[in-house]
């Protein structure tokens, strides 16, 4: 197996000038690939706001950039007033998603930089958040690859893999998660047969998965939700790789809405199922899956959107919740970047914070 | 509990006229409900081959009408000539859609009837077919009715139901084969909380189930496929009912693409999983669901069907098989219009032609 060369997908970074952050607008693909270059913070909200930027980890490294563009333009010399105007604009930027996770947690790693530097004069106080910002990016792609390192243990060269929505670079950075094993072994040499979920009703398998697979060479097929079954009754599938919103201490899963079905397709057809994520998405507070809450969306997502016309008469219901919960039974290891787990998960995901 | 009414669709018939076919064009369902009066010979092929008439058992009662409505307008008096033109319409008219089984079927039929009628007047054999394509309507509205009413004895009012596609009365006549007991139970003041599948790619659940569930009065909630998982954990399902292409002599059926998947989900919450449909279906020929061809369809159904914009890159390829197999263990009754056969299949099944 000879070396190749993936161009990975560059989702967020800081411009070449320093002072603004290039991103892939997601909401095109993946009919255009549009590259934006944004500064002013009303674009950099709106960017969140309007999914331009999605998928937590890719949202975090975003904000971390966006906030250090928008700390050059303070006007501001006096370190008090810098600071009010940088927690002005970090509050600002985290108003934009409020159940993005990843967006306050890398706002107020920001914020907390600055305070560390109190004293410091302004220019050094704008280099320690250039670091930082750099730092986040940076620590993601290490994490991806750890946890692409760990997951690619688990398959070997030739094998299919079913994914089911986007767990793959232009979610996270570099690698992803759940897609980081096989854009790894792919530059490894290794080949691999994936199957994408479409993914109903938001289509991010379609849109997103087999957009970035494709991209980078590695042989995808798509195929609708309801086709798992077939495809793993016909013997292609040697594994299924998805990737996590949340994972309770007990091991139970929530991921995208459809995952918990694919859980049970594998284990009917005998197949392994691994979650793949990175320890800031395991909740130890969270005892199991029925503790975690389910989000119910617009129904017009169903009845709808990206449809020329209506599918479904206005007055029929729909019910639309966003994620669901593989139970941890019938998981057979999660992935993470410091390492890979097994049941008894109660154990072994507690250990991994040791 | 007292009884209702219900205003059934009527997708086919006879005009009152009596010389040509009104369907409803079920191309432009849900959002609009138009009706088609068709009697040229090329807007009945059409109607045929552009699916505005669908569904197995109802091309076959719009087939009999149609060849009535031609054979009205043959012009020679000599029967042997006569003949001769109808079975040029009867062939012209089977080409629509070579492999729908119950339009070479019902044509076969209406030869044969005037086949039959050798030596009668041209009135006469006309009088005989216009019997015959009554005859298979009024069968067919008989045969649903039957297995309406084995259905609804494995179910209770309250129950709530999934089904997946769409064997309601669109694609037959009257009551349906798997939303049948539904709509039977619904008349006698039962009450059911029923989940329609959408059915990706063609989204026949949308656009047609929940469509004629909706318009009958009964509780429908449509959801994505990928949902079935969520809403059986839930427990708001007591049984799956779903319809068939073809059910061969062990009791594995043929159905629209997911069925499989349903019913291993409904295996694992344990919930009843039930195949409905006529004898007709059941193919004693055919020894197991390996012996079931799996009809591969257009990528750009899943790709680009529907959409404003392509969902995936053009080089992206995609599976899109029409059908998947349900494997007999999964399926705990067939019921037809002769009654309700259980494990042993091969039994079972067989006794209903005995």
């Amino acid at each position: 197996m000879s070396k190749r060369e993936i161009k990975h997908l560059e989702n967020v970074k800081l411009s070449d000038r320093g002072d603004s952050v290039v991103i892939i607008d997601q909401t095109l693909l993946p009919n255009e690939t549009v590259y934006l270059d944004l500064k002013e913070a009303a674009d950099l909200y709106e960017a969140i706001h309007q999914l331009r930027v999605r998928g937590a980890p890719a949202i975090g490294i975003f904000a971390g950039y966006a906030l250090y563009c928008l700390a050059l333009q303070i006007l501001a010399e006096d370190y008090d007033a810098f600071m009010e105007d940088l927690k002005e604009q970090a509050a600002y930027l985290n108003s934009s998603r409020p159940t993005a996770v990843n967006l306050s947690w890398a706002l107020n790693r920001m914020v907390a930089k600055a305070e560390t530097a109190a004293g410091k004069s302004k220019a050094e106080v704008l280099k320690d958040l250039k670091e930082e910002c750099i730092a986040i990016h940076d620590e993601d792609i290490a994490m991806c690859k750890a946890i692409s390192e760990y997951g690619l243990t688990l398959i070997k060269d030739g094998d299919g893999i079913l994914t089911h929505c986007n767990a793959g670079p232009l979610a996270t950075s570099r690698y992803g998660t759940a897609l980081g094993p096989l854009l790894l072994g792919y530059e490894r040499g290794m080949d691999f047969r994936v199957f994408a979920d479409e993914t109903r009703p938001l289509l991010q398998g379609a849109r997103l998965t087999s957009y970035e697979l494709e991209k980078a060479g590695i042989d995808v097929t798509l195929i609708c939700d309801n086709m798992a079954s077939i495809v793993m009754k016909n013997g292609w599938v040697q594994a299924c790789f998805v990737g996590c919103d949340r994972v309770a201490a007990n091991g139970d899963a929530a991921n995208k809405i459809g995952t918990s079905g694919v859980a049970i397709l594998a284990k009917y057809y005998g197949i392994p199922f691994y979650v793949l994520g990175p320890t800031s998405t395991i909740d130890l507070n969270t005892p199991t899956g029925e503790d975690i809450e389910i989000e119910l969306r617009d129904p017009d997502e169903i009845r709808s959107k990206w449809y020329e016309k209506p599918m479904a008469l206005e007055e029929t219901r729909c019910y639309n919740p966003a994620f669901d919960v593989t139970p941890n039974e019938l998981i057979d290891a999660i992935v993470t970047d410091r390492g890979i787990c097994r049941a008894p998960y109660t154990e072994s995901l507690k250990a991994l914070f040791e």
